[in-house]
């Protein structure tokens, strides 16, 4: 039996019918135990990004290697943390006025840090009667969010407008340095180094050795062994990592631990392609620019309770709403499939595709819950 | 008041704190009438695609212009409309031959359309105990899914397959001309054409004169005001339409009927860009090529309880997860806005941006929930 044949019938025997949610639980935890491990020998607390996975289950994996405090993007998603037992959360997304009754709540209820860059999200934060951490969200060269670095004349401003208010601390120093994703392992250290030594002259030029740094892209800290000099680390998508991940050199084919499986509907040999009931809703709309076009999505096997190679022979250059195109690189890669046969498909991003469902299954057969916004 | 500073009033007053999906009514049911009148003049069964909302709600709007049976693109989707009352759908993707106990299952309750172009989904329907109108897909130029049109001889084999089973009725002949889309009227208009002619000439060559012919994408539909000599039309874009179907030339400003209310949380005036929570989780990767790069989405007002104008001076020029970027043709278009503030963004692909969200809020203040994906 060919690799995909057998990866169907794997598939199959878990009980997959439509497009499915799967995880590699033993790669998934062997990335986070690597993680945690430079984390601890550099002596940075671990505060790894969740909104990859978004799931209480997973977090569980991450507590298993000692890693008690974590990051969101969304209050839903704290909301949903702190249901399950996590009491030290971050929001790394900048502050939303208009959510401050919600701030207030978790404040409330754990220990809660937030984001800020602007003094109407001070001013917001004025009116929690609980006590909050406050990072400064820093543009360190990504150009998203935050003040610029060198503008130390207003970070320093908006220390002082934290300072009159006794429920808020000044926390630190908090940066995401979004570009170094889709360059190369050389590049993503370079921008590593940069990114702690620019929050490290500006805590010098503030005067406020007591601000902790923390950054966190998983390109950079997968490129970089020592991470000593920063205070905290916040990279999330290594958990799972993905086809970006891979092309970009921060982790290898067997680090994959996140993929789709997709039912096959059509199968046209002319054009060398099968169509998959899994699209745009499913995988996400991201892809990895390649010589053969933008590429969704490619083919694993899958072995007993385990995920295995890329077979090499097909991409996912297709995506519609509800429809995925799979294009092979010969007839003969494709030979035998038909429609109700089951493909393995690493995506290109897995944040997004994550996202897009309600629940994962592991290749053991667990079915692991997570959070969706309402 | 500025018009950008009226709509984030008139958002809030509408109680939006995060990112909501909101509709303008009334031209959602003006868009639904528009081609609901077409279909009845030219004596075509209108069978509009519900993938687009998956709203019970909005399916009472095209209910309230006549239209009784839909498209959906899941079998998900199907039950979730049999359950509200929607008693003759079809299944406008390929059949998923491990979904045979959910084909049964709906089936026995409503007037249900498969479709199929291979014989493995046929000898997967030949178990189905009911009735079932199953549908020829064809590929008139589209090159995703379908049985190539010239291909007299599989679809004569394949209607011979059918023929064998006595609960399976060969209903007709139905296509996607999805080639369509980023087109123009014109070139939309000329496919809608040789699309209608491929399927006529089809039939004529089965000598098959009790197949109907079932189309169905919105530019090809928006282009052409003489339908007759379809059986059935399946757009579904139509009723909210999108910056995609604007580009192409499909609706005008004023057919946009849907957007999503985004939060500012950050303020970048020395690049002209603001930062909403609202990313690719919320609006989907989806863009549309301009000569500015890949837009996502831009800015409409809202008035009252209906969309204004497009405001062309705010471009959404960047999506990650959680995180939109706004930018603006010049610094004094977003003078005066700060976090907190609620920016009206209309999608660049309207479907994959409702697909992200639990409900829809109307401009007049009322929620209408929606099918999701379990």
């Amino acid at each position: 039996m060919s690799d995909l044949a057998a990866t169907s019938k794997r598939l199959a025997d878990l009980g997959v019918t439509r497009a499915t949610l799967l995880l590699d639980e033993a790669r998934a935890r062997a990335n986070i135990r690597h993680f945690a491990q430079r984390a601890n020998a550099a002596g940075v607390v671990m505060r790894p990004h969740f909104k990859t996975h978004q799931s209480a289950a997973v977090a569980g994996w991450f507590r298993d290697e000692g890693v008690t405090r974590a990051t969101v993007s969304s209050l839903g998603q704290a909301a949903y943390f702190a249901d399950h037992g996590w009491d030290d959360l971050t929001v790394a997304i900048g502050l939303n006025p208009r959510e401050l009754n919600q701030v207030a709540d978790l404040a409330g209820r754990i220990s809660l840090g937030v984001a800020v860059d602007h003094g109407a999200q001070v001013a917001a934060l004025a009116r929690c009667p609980h006590p909050v951490r406050v990072w400064i969200e820093l543009d360190v060269g990504y150009g998203r969010a935050g003040i610029p670095h060198q503008d130390t004349e207003r970070i320093a401003a908006l220390l002082d407008d934290l300072a009159a208010h006794g429920q808020l601390t000044a926390t630190g120093l908090l940066t995401h340095a979004g570009h170094s994703y889709g360059t190369d392992p050389g590049a993503a250290a370079e921008i590593f180094h940069q990114t702690r030594q620019r929050l490290q002259t500006l805590r010098r030029q503030l005067d406020r050795p007591d601000l902790l740094l923390s950054a966190g892209d998983t390109p950079g800290f997968a490129a970089v062994d020592d991470w000593s000099g920063l205070d905290e680390a916040r990279p999330g998508n290594f958990v799972f990592h993905d086809l970006m991940q891979l092309a970009a050199g921060a982790c290898g084919a067997d680090q994959l631990a996140c993929a789709v499986a997709c039912p096959i509907i059509g199968v046209y040999p002319r054009r060398r392609q099968v169509v998959v009931h899994a699209g745009a809703v499913h995988l996400s709309k991201d892809g990895v620019a390649t010589p053969e076009g933008l590429v969704h999505g490619r083919l694993l096997t899958l072995a007993g309770s385990s995920f295995g190679r890329i077979a090499d022979d097909g991409l996912l250059t297709g995506l519609s709403q509800e429809h995925g195109t799979v294009t092979f690189a010969t007839a003969a890669a494709m030979a035998g499939l038909e429609p109700g046969d089951l493909l393995l498909v690493v995506p290109a991003h897995s944040c997004l595709a994550c996202e897009q469902f309600a629940d994962y299954r592991t290749a053991n057969g667990d079915v692991l819950t997570r959070y969706r916004r309402g």
